[in-house]
Protein backbone atom coordinates (compact mmCIF):
# COMPACT_ATOMS: atom_id res chain seq x y z
CA UNK A 1 0.00 0.00 0.00
CA UNK A 2 1.38 3.15 -1.28
CA UNK A 3 1.46 5.03 2.00
CA UNK A 4 1.35 9.36 1.72
CA UNK A 5 2.85 11.82 4.15
CA UNK A 6 1.91 15.74 3.95
CA UNK A 7 4.56 17.77 4.64
CA UNK A 8 1.63 20.18 6.00
CA UNK A 9 3.33 21.34 8.89
CA UNK A 10 5.15 23.32 6.62
CA UNK A 11 3.36 25.85 6.13
CA UNK A 12 4.33 27.86 2.42
CA UNK A 13 4.75 31.28 3.96
CA UNK A 14 6.77 33.20 1.53
CA UNK A 15 6.92 36.59 4.31
CA UNK A 16 7.36 39.57 2.24
CA UNK A 17 6.88 42.94 3.32
CA UNK A 18 10.09 44.73 2.28
CA UNK A 19 11.39 47.11 5.25
CA UNK A 20 10.41 50.63 4.18
CA UNK A 21 8.63 52.09 1.51
CA UNK A 22 10.79 52.11 -1.65
CA UNK A 23 12.03 55.51 -2.21
CA UNK A 24 13.08 54.88 -6.18
CA UNK A 25 11.29 53.57 -8.48
CA UNK A 26 14.19 53.47 -11.17
CA UNK A 27 15.63 50.95 -9.80
CA UNK A 28 13.43 48.41 -10.01
CA UNK A 29 13.54 49.01 -13.74
CA UNK A 30 17.13 48.62 -13.62
CA UNK A 31 16.60 44.98 -11.77
CA UNK A 32 14.01 44.22 -14.56
CA UNK A 33 16.58 44.92 -17.37
CA UNK A 34 19.19 42.80 -15.25
CA UNK A 35 17.30 39.84 -15.66
CA UNK A 36 16.63 39.98 -19.47
CA UNK A 37 20.76 39.36 -19.64
CA UNK A 38 22.12 36.01 -19.05
CA UNK A 39 23.67 35.16 -16.15
CA UNK A 40 26.74 32.52 -15.91
CA UNK A 41 24.06 30.80 -13.26
CA UNK A 42 26.31 28.71 -10.83
CA UNK A 43 27.06 27.10 -8.96
CA UNK A 44 25.01 29.20 -6.40
CA UNK A 45 27.26 30.50 -3.19
CA UNK A 46 25.50 30.54 0.47
CA UNK A 47 27.58 34.04 0.96
CA UNK A 48 25.01 35.47 -1.81
CA UNK A 49 26.76 38.23 -1.73
CA UNK A 50 26.96 39.25 1.97
CA UNK A 51 30.58 38.22 2.46
CA UNK A 52 32.21 35.71 0.11
CA UNK A 53 35.14 35.20 2.44
CA UNK A 54 32.73 34.45 5.36
CA UNK A 55 31.74 30.92 6.14
CA UNK A 56 27.96 30.62 5.73
CA UNK A 57 25.98 27.64 6.94
CA UNK A 58 23.04 26.06 4.63
CA UNK A 59 20.01 25.31 7.16
CA UNK A 60 18.51 26.86 10.41
CA UNK A 61 19.20 23.47 12.13
CA UNK A 62 22.71 23.42 11.05
CA UNK A 63 23.50 26.88 12.00
CA UNK A 64 22.04 26.31 15.41
CA UNK A 65 24.03 23.28 16.04
CA UNK A 66 26.60 24.80 14.93
CA UNK A 67 25.90 27.56 17.41
CA UNK A 68 25.70 25.32 20.40
CA UNK A 69 28.58 23.53 19.92
CA UNK A 70 30.81 26.41 18.68
CA UNK A 71 29.97 28.65 21.61
CA UNK A 72 30.12 31.28 19.30
CA UNK A 73 26.07 33.59 18.75
CA UNK A 74 24.64 32.90 15.19
CA UNK A 75 23.45 35.90 13.20
CA UNK A 76 20.74 35.38 11.06
CA UNK A 77 19.86 37.52 8.16
CA UNK A 78 16.97 37.29 6.92
CA UNK A 79 16.85 39.45 2.77
CA UNK A 80 14.87 39.11 -0.56
CA UNK A 81 16.53 39.59 -3.78
CA UNK A 82 14.13 41.88 -5.05
CA UNK A 83 14.02 44.09 -1.92
CA UNK A 84 16.13 47.08 -3.04
CA UNK A 85 16.61 47.53 1.37
CA UNK A 86 18.00 44.40 1.49
CA UNK A 87 20.43 44.81 -1.60
CA UNK A 88 21.61 48.17 -0.10
CA UNK A 89 22.12 46.49 3.32
CA UNK A 90 23.92 43.68 1.85
CA UNK A 91 26.32 46.42 -0.41
CA UNK A 92 27.01 48.02 3.04
CA UNK A 93 27.38 44.61 5.07
CA UNK A 94 29.67 43.45 2.43
CA UNK A 95 32.10 46.49 1.76
CA UNK A 96 32.23 47.05 5.68
CA UNK A 97 35.75 45.82 6.65
CA UNK A 98 34.63 46.21 10.42
CA UNK A 99 31.67 44.21 9.76
CA UNK A 100 33.41 41.12 7.76
CA UNK A 101 36.09 40.88 10.36
CA UNK A 102 33.46 40.70 13.61
CA UNK A 103 31.49 38.24 11.37
CA UNK A 104 34.37 35.62 11.53
CA UNK A 105 33.58 35.24 14.95
CA UNK A 106 29.94 34.19 14.34
CA UNK A 107 27.56 31.79 12.98
CA UNK A 108 26.36 33.38 10.05
CA UNK A 109 23.17 32.10 8.06
CA UNK A 110 21.70 34.55 5.55
CA UNK A 111 17.95 33.40 4.18
CA UNK A 112 15.60 34.48 1.55
CA UNK A 113 12.83 31.64 3.04
CA UNK A 114 11.54 32.29 6.22
CA UNK A 115 11.82 29.13 8.32
CA UNK A 116 8.59 27.55 10.71
CA UNK A 117 10.17 28.69 14.07
CA UNK A 118 8.11 31.91 15.14
CA UNK A 119 11.06 32.74 17.67
CA UNK A 120 12.58 34.46 14.47
CA UNK A 121 9.97 37.00 14.09
CA UNK A 122 9.17 38.72 17.10
CA UNK A 123 7.35 41.47 15.47
CA UNK A 124 6.32 39.88 12.29
CA UNK A 125 8.32 38.75 9.40
CA UNK A 126 9.93 41.54 7.00
CA UNK A 127 12.99 42.06 5.28
CA UNK A 128 15.83 42.89 6.14
CA UNK A 129 15.76 41.05 9.31
CA UNK A 130 18.73 40.78 11.07
CA UNK A 131 18.59 38.23 14.97
CA UNK A 132 21.15 37.20 17.31
CA UNK A 133 21.28 34.13 19.44
CA UNK A 134 23.18 33.14 21.90
CA UNK A 135 24.60 29.80 22.05
CA UNK A 136 22.63 29.09 24.68
CA UNK A 137 19.78 28.94 21.62
CA UNK A 138 18.16 32.10 23.44
CA UNK A 139 16.81 34.27 20.50
CA UNK A 140 18.43 37.93 21.55
CA UNK A 141 15.33 39.97 21.48
CA UNK A 142 16.90 42.91 22.91
CA UNK A 143 19.04 43.75 20.37
CA UNK A 144 17.50 46.01 18.07
CA UNK A 145 17.83 48.75 15.87
CA UNK A 146 16.61 51.89 15.60
CA UNK A 147 12.83 51.38 14.04
CA UNK A 148 10.46 51.02 16.62
CA UNK A 149 7.79 49.41 14.28
CA UNK A 150 10.14 46.93 12.83
CA UNK A 151 12.56 46.34 15.60
CA UNK A 152 15.05 44.18 13.87
CA UNK A 153 15.55 45.95 10.59
CA UNK A 154 18.54 48.02 9.71
CA UNK A 155 19.60 50.53 6.83
CA UNK A 156 22.46 50.99 5.52
CA UNK A 157 23.15 54.10 7.31
CA UNK A 158 23.12 51.94 10.33
CA UNK A 159 25.95 49.77 10.05
CA UNK A 160 27.69 51.19 12.85
CA UNK A 161 24.97 50.86 15.03
CA UNK A 162 24.91 46.87 13.82
CA UNK A 163 28.39 46.83 14.26
CA UNK A 164 27.86 47.75 17.78
CA UNK A 165 25.04 45.23 18.37
CA UNK A 166 27.43 42.46 16.87
CA UNK A 167 29.17 43.37 19.81
CA UNK A 168 26.77 43.21 21.83
CA UNK A 169 25.85 39.48 20.89
CA UNK A 170 29.38 38.49 21.45
CA UNK A 171 28.97 38.96 25.39
CA UNK A 172 26.97 35.38 25.85
CA UNK A 173 24.49 35.11 28.21
CA UNK A 174 25.04 32.79 31.17
CA UNK A 175 23.14 29.57 31.47
CA UNK A 176 20.34 30.22 33.94
CA UNK A 177 20.53 26.95 35.50
CA UNK B 1 12.48 43.86 29.64
CA UNK B 2 14.25 41.46 27.84
CA UNK B 3 12.25 38.57 26.17
CA UNK B 4 13.45 35.54 26.06
CA UNK B 5 12.85 33.09 23.36
CA UNK B 6 14.38 29.41 23.55
CA UNK B 7 14.36 28.29 19.90
CA UNK B 8 13.47 24.63 22.20
CA UNK B 9 11.11 23.32 19.49
CA UNK B 10 14.07 22.70 16.85
CA UNK B 11 15.41 19.68 18.53
CA UNK B 12 19.32 19.97 17.42
CA UNK B 13 19.13 16.15 16.28
CA UNK B 14 22.31 15.09 14.39
CA UNK B 15 20.90 11.80 12.93
CA UNK B 16 24.00 10.69 11.41
CA UNK B 17 24.05 6.16 11.01
CA UNK B 18 25.79 5.59 7.94
CA UNK B 19 23.91 3.32 5.90
CA UNK B 20 25.90 0.39 5.06
CA UNK B 21 28.87 -1.35 6.89
CA UNK B 22 31.78 0.88 5.99
CA UNK B 23 34.34 -1.54 3.32
CA UNK B 24 36.94 0.19 3.30
CA UNK B 25 39.02 0.96 5.91
CA UNK B 26 42.28 2.73 4.23
CA UNK B 27 39.72 5.64 2.67
CA UNK B 28 39.26 6.87 6.06
CA UNK B 29 43.12 7.39 5.77
CA UNK B 30 43.35 9.20 2.64
CA UNK B 31 40.45 11.44 3.65
CA UNK B 32 42.58 12.40 7.15
CA UNK B 33 45.78 13.34 5.12
CA UNK B 34 43.25 15.50 2.92
CA UNK B 35 41.95 17.33 5.72
CA UNK B 36 45.62 18.33 6.84
CA UNK B 37 46.29 20.06 3.34
CA UNK B 38 44.83 24.05 3.58
CA UNK B 39 42.28 24.09 1.26
CA UNK B 40 41.16 27.51 -0.61
CA UNK B 41 37.79 27.38 1.74
CA UNK B 42 35.31 29.31 0.35
CA UNK B 43 32.58 30.35 -1.25
CA UNK B 44 30.88 26.95 -0.73
CA UNK B 45 28.80 26.30 -3.10
CA UNK B 46 24.77 24.50 -3.06
CA UNK B 47 25.91 21.63 -5.14
CA UNK B 48 28.62 20.27 -2.40
CA UNK B 49 29.69 18.16 -5.70
CA UNK B 50 26.27 16.49 -6.50
CA UNK B 51 26.35 17.99 -9.14
CA UNK B 52 27.95 21.96 -10.11
CA UNK B 53 25.89 22.74 -12.95
CA UNK B 54 22.67 22.23 -10.98
CA UNK B 55 20.91 24.40 -9.51
CA UNK B 56 19.85 23.85 -6.00
CA UNK B 57 17.61 25.10 -3.77
CA UNK B 58 19.43 26.11 -0.07
CA UNK B 59 16.69 25.49 2.49
CA UNK B 60 13.88 22.70 3.03
CA UNK B 61 11.53 25.35 2.91
CA UNK B 62 12.30 27.21 -0.50
CA UNK B 63 12.29 23.74 -1.71
CA UNK B 64 8.55 23.07 -0.74
CA UNK B 65 7.53 26.14 -2.39
CA UNK B 66 9.64 25.96 -5.44
CA UNK B 67 8.07 22.18 -5.77
CA UNK B 68 4.41 23.35 -5.44
CA UNK B 69 5.11 26.59 -7.43
CA UNK B 70 7.03 25.12 -10.38
CA UNK B 71 5.11 21.66 -10.62
CA UNK B 72 8.44 19.59 -10.26
CA UNK B 73 8.36 16.88 -8.28
CA UNK B 74 11.87 17.67 -5.21
CA UNK B 75 14.57 15.30 -4.83
CA UNK B 76 16.14 15.70 -1.40
CA UNK B 77 18.96 14.10 -0.71
CA UNK B 78 20.59 13.42 2.93
CA UNK B 79 24.43 12.80 2.97
CA UNK B 80 27.47 13.52 4.91
CA UNK B 81 30.80 14.74 4.18
CA UNK B 82 32.36 11.62 6.23
CA UNK B 83 30.39 8.92 5.06
CA UNK B 84 32.33 6.90 2.43
CA UNK B 85 28.79 6.07 1.22
CA UNK B 86 27.72 8.77 0.95
CA UNK B 87 30.43 10.38 -0.90
CA UNK B 88 30.54 7.29 -3.30
CA UNK B 89 26.68 7.25 -4.33
CA UNK B 90 27.86 11.29 -4.71
CA UNK B 91 30.75 10.38 -7.03
CA UNK B 92 28.31 8.25 -8.81
CA UNK B 93 25.76 10.76 -8.78
CA UNK B 94 27.92 13.74 -10.24
CA UNK B 95 29.81 11.39 -13.05
CA UNK B 96 26.18 9.79 -14.59
CA UNK B 97 24.94 12.07 -17.52
CA UNK B 98 21.86 10.71 -17.56
CA UNK B 99 21.07 11.22 -13.51
CA UNK B 100 22.55 14.93 -14.02
CA UNK B 101 20.04 15.37 -17.47
CA UNK B 102 17.17 13.68 -15.94
CA UNK B 103 18.09 16.14 -12.35
CA UNK B 104 17.12 19.51 -14.27
CA UNK B 105 13.37 18.59 -14.21
CA UNK B 106 13.52 18.65 -10.19
CA UNK B 107 13.64 20.97 -7.45
CA UNK B 108 16.72 19.76 -5.96
CA UNK B 109 17.90 20.22 -2.16
CA UNK B 110 21.03 18.24 -0.97
CA UNK B 111 21.34 18.38 3.03
CA UNK B 112 23.74 17.63 5.58
CA UNK B 113 21.24 18.48 9.20
CA UNK B 114 18.36 17.16 9.51
CA UNK B 115 15.01 18.99 9.08
CA UNK B 116 12.62 18.70 11.72
CA UNK B 117 10.01 17.04 9.52
CA UNK B 118 9.25 13.66 10.42
CA UNK B 119 7.74 12.87 6.89
CA UNK B 120 11.64 12.95 5.85
CA UNK B 121 12.14 9.94 7.70
CA UNK B 122 9.56 7.32 6.91
CA UNK B 123 12.08 4.63 8.21
CA UNK B 124 14.64 6.56 10.46
CA UNK B 125 17.21 8.92 9.46
CA UNK B 126 20.32 7.59 8.27
CA UNK B 127 22.42 8.39 5.16
CA UNK B 128 22.77 8.22 2.10
CA UNK B 129 18.77 8.58 2.15
CA UNK B 130 17.28 9.69 -1.03
CA UNK B 131 13.58 11.12 -1.14
CA UNK B 132 11.22 12.04 -3.34
CA UNK B 133 8.27 15.05 -3.09
CA UNK B 134 5.45 15.55 -5.08
CA UNK B 135 4.48 18.69 -6.12
CA UNK B 136 1.13 18.47 -4.30
CA UNK B 137 3.57 18.19 -1.32
CA UNK B 138 3.41 14.78 -0.46
CA UNK B 139 6.13 12.32 0.37
CA UNK B 140 6.91 9.94 -2.26
CA UNK B 141 7.24 7.31 0.34
CA UNK B 142 6.73 4.43 -2.36
CA UNK B 143 9.39 5.27 -4.67
CA UNK B 144 12.77 3.13 -2.75
CA UNK B 145 15.33 1.28 -3.25
CA UNK B 146 16.88 -2.46 -3.01
CA UNK B 147 17.29 -2.24 0.71
CA UNK B 148 14.29 -3.85 3.17
CA UNK B 149 16.26 -2.15 6.16
CA UNK B 150 16.82 1.25 4.61
CA UNK B 151 14.22 1.34 2.25
CA UNK B 152 15.73 5.33 0.65
CA UNK B 153 19.39 4.20 0.24
CA UNK B 154 21.31 3.71 -2.59
CA UNK B 155 24.61 2.28 -3.46
CA UNK B 156 26.50 3.73 -6.64
CA UNK B 157 25.75 -0.04 -8.12
CA UNK B 158 21.67 1.13 -7.73
CA UNK B 159 22.66 4.47 -10.00
CA UNK B 160 19.90 2.98 -13.00
CA UNK B 161 17.57 2.01 -10.11
CA UNK B 162 18.44 5.65 -8.92
CA UNK B 163 17.01 6.60 -12.66
CA UNK B 164 14.06 4.52 -12.92
CA UNK B 165 13.25 6.05 -9.59
CA UNK B 166 13.13 9.56 -10.82
CA UNK B 167 11.41 8.53 -13.71
CA UNK B 168 8.88 7.74 -11.51
CA UNK B 169 8.65 10.57 -9.24
CA UNK B 170 7.96 12.25 -12.85
CA UNK B 171 4.76 11.05 -12.65
CA UNK B 172 3.38 13.50 -10.72
CA UNK B 173 0.46 12.39 -8.28
CA UNK B 174 -3.12 13.60 -9.50
CA UNK B 175 -4.61 15.90 -6.58
CA UNK B 176 -7.58 13.91 -4.76
CA UNK B 177 -9.99 16.13 -4.13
Amino acid sequence: AMEKSYVSVFLLLVAISCALAAKDAGKKETKETKETTVKPKLPQTLSRGWGDQLIWTQTYEEALFRAKHSNKPLMIIHHLDDCPHSQALKKAFAESKDIQKLAEQFVLLNLVYETTDKNLSPDGQYVPRILFIDPSLTVRADITGRYSNRLYAYEPSDISLLYSNMQKAQKLLKTEL
